[in-house]
């Protein structure tokens, strides 16, 4: 039995669109001698759907268009394994479909039974579960069937079960040839080797060939990488699909495997930052476009974080649809105006120079009867920042361009960012990415666009530019020492006492820096959305109240 | 047995703080002669904690503050029925627990069963659930005890079953004399009465007396009401606490009633208006509070929204802690600058005037040379809006007042209000209050505060004021038509289609109308908080992807 791995990039909602793509796919595949092609979870209506499920015409919609799609795909020699969302008629919920189209009919449909309700995943909320995973006996073969999270519970690969279940072992025990897994799983640091290893497992315990079809592409705030596999009953990997692109990969049992080379596929992990980077670039490419966009404007400090964004939107969306903007004001520096240059020089976008000083001395009268025998603070500075946003957003508003935010992960965390300043912007392209591990993805970016990031800007201490010889190292650790305790206390959730122990730092730095973090959960809730890279970001996964008192 | 319903404030996260208000409340209950004495869900640590109850520790600390309340309050005559957070060991995961302490002891604890996952819960997320509901023996007395949603899902009173089991049912089947539920459920129109009727039919069927203690006070988007009661065994109320205050009231089966007469306990509606508008003074006091300030900043533009939000903010904070600002540009009329002064003038407010024509002079020279050419649209006006959030919050940086927001409802869904301008702030303190019923609120505001909204408000049509002669109705449908669709749309999810039918209206302006809702959501997910008044608000209840193609 000849399988075709269909991993393809779907907007969410676009139901029409993406049953077309998923029917061109399934004639492709049938045209190269496909016995069943598998395409990713919700395929018909994309991942995640949110909220529109709970329209009734959605779930219609969906069972629309997978009427349509077995009818059209009659013809076909290939049986179609795809993802829609469903109806769970006594609950009024929706549930999480799979369908196995055959020959114009649909001889098969089966619910999700194991719902991720963690971090990003909402389904408890959205979708009632399956009592049972479907066998489909197709072609002499009997095929089990498994949707994403129902192959997340192996006990004997899982420290913890989070479920009383384990789909695959109830479909191993009833005695199956193939195993298949179609999924949105999104992308994070280390997750494509994760899956594989998982899959590895899965597959060596129960004797079986596994498949797993990954949705690709950028939805919002989720990037999913695609890097779907086969794996035989051994456990070896036999063929798999590119990351972070469209793919069709057909492999067949007992064939040659396709020897898939990429590091991720080994264990190793050289080639993480490049993952991080060429997720990014897919999920700004996404995002602006599926948003209706095809240019974005970038506020261009002369710094890391935006020289670093401007690259990723430029090999995004094309040179010609990126425009850069200085906008110095009292405290720029010419070198960071001519690093700003540099870069839209290296990538050739459009770069746009808006000076904010006439603006700022026009707030500073504005506000001075107010202001009256205060000493200057943190208005000023943020003052500076705003005008910024402000320009950049009639620029946004005059040409129709996304602004793009530059903000890092280790900024936003301890609030080293202003609201409706340099916060201004439709997609905040690096908002999960550590300061530590920008300048990491700069020597990625400078592989590939030679002089997109100057050395200059490598070489100097980070500064917000927004007083006096300002450094970003007067308000905070150094990023080196800052970065992991964030990790310790965003990602791992760890406490401060924990962290001091672990790090060997003084509980009093730890906990001003886990205060800062505490604190600044306003700004965060008003930020962009941002594109998610790590196992935890800001944003829909991680949920904490705003007045609260909790000293971890 | 004399019960004691302990309405009880609580600050989320405030673990200490919190448990020795239940115990003071402990206290004075006991000298009253409380045999038991109920308090809200989860009132050690306030709900929601959301990812705070991720953290182990934040467990172990509800525990500890548990066993210190059972000791601290070993000397009282009175049982007490309190909410924590606790350990589900088996599977690393929280639970949302009820103890029963007496004499130092924890006689009893239970976890919730019903897990709430829809709209602004996800409990499913958090909680791991209990097996079986249980029945403490105290005092000669079977008292059954509930955890909020375990007594929602009574197959007599509910059209649709949400869950399998029904936990009242099962505590009933095994005897009790006395039900009681902790709460933590949040106000919207109508779910005063909607929780009382249900616990009636629930009394009157399983013939058995029940007390429901609900959580009073704002948490973030949530403002619990309070309006604890209890009815007797023939579903007669019996004796109530306050809506949206603390309380204490104490009620012995077989006694005399207390008699409530206030209007939402008997099935009218009259005093809906006023219930939003004592709700949102709650949530705002709650929320500036809570968050560590004292003063709020409001933009007064000299319309209903901003006098609105200034009147409810006054009755909040009191005079002293809130400043209007005036901020006339381009076209701002001399009256609305007038009606904005009689606003701040009949509440006693501090009240500024900082014109924004120099700055936004300033930006137009500034962006002469990239907008060269082309004629004024959008930009310009959102400029407008931006110069005066700018102006906002470098008061608030100066001063560290919170900026209160006074977009409405109406607006938020169409996208009539510009990003990072008037959506600048900490707090939407109308942002669930449809522009209809602002109106409605605006009487009962001047009922309070007579002259707080100048009758020349009530009565010039909306505008923005941001281009010549320009009014909302230039842009969008008369708020009463465009409300009701609205409403539609947007709390009860219905299709353009559906609500062109039931309206009467062309389907092409609903469309349009829905068109509007859906290309802003990028704008609502950058919105600052807002409080919750009605059955479906924008924010944590309400999720929908930006890059989405669907059209309802």
């Amino acid at each position: 039995m000849r399988v075709a791995l269909a991993q393809l990039n779907f907007t969410v909602g676009d139901l029409q669109a993406n049953t077309d793509r998923i029917l061109r796919c399934a004639q492709q595949a049938s045209e190269q001698g496909a016995d069943i092609t598998v395409f990713p979870e919700l395929s018909i209506c994309g991942y995640p759907p949110l909220d529109l499920v709970t329209a009734a015409g959605f779930r219609e919609a969906n069972e629309t268009q997978l009427q349509r799609l077995a009818k059209e795909s009659a013809s076909l020699h290939t049986g179609l394994v795809v993802g829609y969302c469903g109806e769970a008629n006594e609950s009024g919920k929706a549930a999480n479909c799979l369908a196995c189209l055959h020959r114009g009919s649909i001889v098969s449909s089966q619910r999700k039974l194991l719902l991720p309700t963690y971090d990003v995943f909402d389904e408890a909320r959205y979708f009632q579960p399956g009592d049972r995973p479907a066998v489909w006996e197709f072609k002499g073969q009997r095929i089990g069937l498994t949707i994403c999270e129902d192959a997340w519970n192996d006990k004997q690969f899982w420290e913890r079960s989070r479920y009383s279940r384990d789909p695959v072992e109830e479909l191993a025990g009833r005695g199956i040839d193939l195993l298949v897994n179609i999924s949105a799983s999104p992308y994070h640091v280390g997750r494509r080797r994760f899956r594989l290893s998982m899959f590895k497992a899965l597959a060596a315990r129960h004797k079986v060939p596994a498949a797993l079809v990954n949705q690709v592409g950028g939805n919002d705030q989720l990037i999913f990488d695609g890097s779907s596999f086969i794996v035989d009953g051994s456990g070896t990997l036999q063929a798999r699909a590119r990351s972070f692109a469209e793919d069709l990969v057909c492999w067949e049992p007992g064939s040659a495997s396709e020897a898939p080379d990429d590091a991720w596929t080994d264990g190793s992990n050289a080639d993480d930052t490049e993952a991080v980077y060429d997720a990014l670039v897919l999920g700004t490419r996404d995002y602006v476009r599926k948003c209706g966009f095809n240019t974005a404007i970038i506020g261009m400090s002369g710094g890391i974080d935006s020289a670093l964004t401007t690259v990723i939107a430029t090999e995004a969306l094309g040179a010609s649809n990126v425009t850069g903007v200085a906008m110095p004001g009292p405290h720029s520096s010419e070198g960071s105006l001519l690093d700003a240059r540099r870069t839209a020089e290296a990538m050739g976008i459009r770069f746009l120079t808006i000076g904010i000083n006439p603006a700022y001395q026009a707030f500073e009268e504005q506000l001075a009867p107010a202001f009256e025998g205060l000493a200057p603070n943190i208005a000023e500075e943020n003052l500076q920042a705003r005008l910024r946003g402000t320009t950049l957003m009639a620029l946004s508003n005059k040409f129709d361009g996304l602004v793009l935010t530059t903000g890092n992960k280790s900024e936003l965390a301890v609030g080293y960012c202003t609201i409706y300043g340099d916060m201004c912007g439709g997609l905040a392209v690096i908002s999960d990415v550590p300061k530590t591990l920008a300048y990491k993805l700069a020597r990625v970016a400078n592989q590939r666009h030679p002089g997109g990031i100057p050395q200059s800007v490598l070489d100097k201490p980070p500064s917000a530019e927004l007083r006096p010889d300002q450094k970003d190292s007067d308000s905070l650790p150094p990023y080196e020492v800052l970065d992991p305790i964030l990790q310790l206390y965003v990602e791992e959730c760890l406490t401060a006492p924990e962290i001091a122990e672990r790090l060997g730092h003084s509980l009093e730095m730890v906990r001003e820096v886990a205060r800062m973090v505490d604190r600044n959960e306003y700004k965060r809730q008003q930020a962009a959305p941002g594109l998610r890279v790590t196992s935890k970001a800001f944003g829909m996964g991680r949920r904490f109240p705003i007045a609260q008192r909790y000293v971890r």
